[in-house]
């Protein structure tokens, strides 16, 4: 039996105590603070707030300031934060822990510097103070939150810089309903998975455009979203051909976008969009939730625009997410640019 | 304007005479001897049965016995047949054409040839007696039939070894809604396509997989179906590498499974399958309907373990596909293979 802590108990975060549990590890989980409600609750019988089910018998529940109770003697760190708390996470936590504690991250995103280059959140975190040295892994692939905890079959990667320690925390959480494969290819994958966020909003366009046309919860029309899909992951594939990266990891961001249409804030987000709404007037109507795909679509649009300012990227090889970029800042109307799709 | 004539009179072959009626050109449908109600119905008054709706005003329509009428003076032959057409088509009207006649199939599979190499249709058809010397291009990318009919934006890609022939079928057909890229690679779109009919099957098991837990019709899970989904992508990827094609074409494919998920047979087999039904079972509450997805499954299955038993594949890289030739076999059940997906 091992101890793995948990820092973030949202719904992510606290699904991964699911296969945790099953393997019979002590589990903790450490709310942010944001997530008062979530521990409160939690420590009086274990209904998770957000997940609405109750979780495995046995975890244990930390607010913020129990982190160093939460930490002790603990031999995985699980990362699960949304990309609005890697700050915290990198200053907060990351220097509190003994070098030799491995992490593996949750977080989709990707950090652009100021000269546009990208990376990934685990090679972000690790240039903080503090976090030199520290083992940064993280999971990609496609995997909802509430059915993982309900342990539906599930397929992701983990990624790291180092196998053996990949190869061990595979061995701390993998069950008979979570499949886990290893890559050291961290910025491919994350690359991929992280850019999902953005096209699922490009491909759920296609479900508000039909509703304009006829009415809310009209039959979808399945040919402008396949074109959507299509669309979305060649520019997955240009992007990770402009990083350097293998641009086989496209099929990890296929697999994560398929997942991300059906459900959740973005696919709310894409609807609005399409159905004629502007950013602000949608913004409004998800008032309270983060929004992943806005982040990660002006994070990497702005990347490309300033890449592309110095020769080093051709925005016209991403007409797909330069048109989400648009959309949200106001500057164009929910119709894909059909006759720039290449 | 020009004469653009579509052989076969199914669902596809006729929704293509909605953009081509839409460019302004005299449009013929001939039936093959299997669409004998359809002509006889469209002669009346236009409508399609199997589409349900009228067609474009205009359009005229032939039983196969009419064939050399409706090839007169024709620019345009577009060859609307299902894979199980394929034989009538390269036998009973092809021969029949000038050379100088450019050629559109929709028909999506593979040809296997007895030492278990691969070819598209259109390679394949040009092999045939009379056939030699004919300009055979394709369609591949996701639409389904009844969405292109009613206009909705569609997004394909045209395949065929001449660039000139592709720009000139281009401009016959592309409207404000059917937008068409243009390639070369003909096997490598055509596989990546024909696949996407097999692993459609494949992700769809996961749909009653989830229904013999619960019960028909319950909530879905995304999370398996993704997990096949992005599986199914990877054995695209290998196939075309193993068959020396540009990899990239996968996209194509992962588009067109992306649709084929969502309607149509080849998800009614996979969730009868996965709930549990033998493949005869399933076949016989589909009576009357053409499984692509098992013809092509049975097609690629075959050919490489022909090509293993040469040391020239290995097929421990498609555990999906192997699997879903082995359900269909009946030699196991339908919980997919998890811990053999690489």
């Amino acid at each position: 039996m091992s101890v793995i802590t948990i820092t973030g108990a949202g719904m992510m975060g606290s699904a991964m105590s699911v296969p945790a549990s099953d393997n019979g590890h002590e589990v903790r989980i450490v709310g942010t603070p944001l997530d008062r409600d979530i521990i409160d609750r939690a420590k009086k019988d274990g209904y998770h707030l957000t997940l609405q089910q109750k979780l495995p018998c046995g975890i244990r529940y930390y607010q913020p300031e129990e982190l160093t109770e939460a930490l002790d003697d603990c031999d995985l760190l699980i990362g699960g934060v949304s990309s609005f708390g890697v700050e915290w996470f990198g200053n907060e936590v990351l220097p509190k822990i003994p070098k030799s504690l491995p992490v593996l991250s949750i977080t989709k995103g990707l950090h652009a510097r100021p000269d546009g280059s990208m990376c990934a959140f685990p090679d972000y975190l690790s240039s903080k103070p503090g976090c030199a040295g520290l083992s940064l892994n993280a999971v990609g692939g496609p995997c909802i939150s509430f059915e993982l905890a309900q342990r539906h079959h599930t397929l992701v990667a983990f990624c790291g810089h180092d196998p053996a320690t990949l190869t061990h925390i595979r061995q701390l959480l993998a069950t008979d309903y979570y499949h886990i494969d290893l890559s050291e290819d961290v910025l491919g994958i994350e690359t991929a998975v992280a850019m999902k966020n953005a096209y699922a909003l490009g491909v759920s366009l296609a479900i508000g455009l039909a509703e304009a046309k006829s009415s809310a919860g009209c039959p979808e029309e399945y040919n402008p979203q396949a074109a959507l899909f299509a669309q979305s992951t060649r520019e997955i594939y240009r992007l990770l051909s402009l990083l350097g990266c293998d641009t086989y990891e496209t099929l990890y961001g296929a697999g994560d976008l398929y997942v991300t249409v059906f459900g959740g804030r973005t696919r709310r987000l894409g609807i609005l969009l399409g159905s004629g709404l502007t950013f602000l007037q949608a913004s409004e109507k998800l008032k309270g939730t983060t929004l992943e795909s806005v982040a990660i679509t002006k994070t990497v649009a702005c990347a490309l625009m300033k890449l592309e300012r110095d020769g080093r990227a051709d925005t016209k090889q991403f007409p797909l997410l330069m048109h989400i970029y648009r959309l949200i800042c106001g500057e164009t109307t929910a119709m894909p640019p059909w006759e720039a799709f290449i």
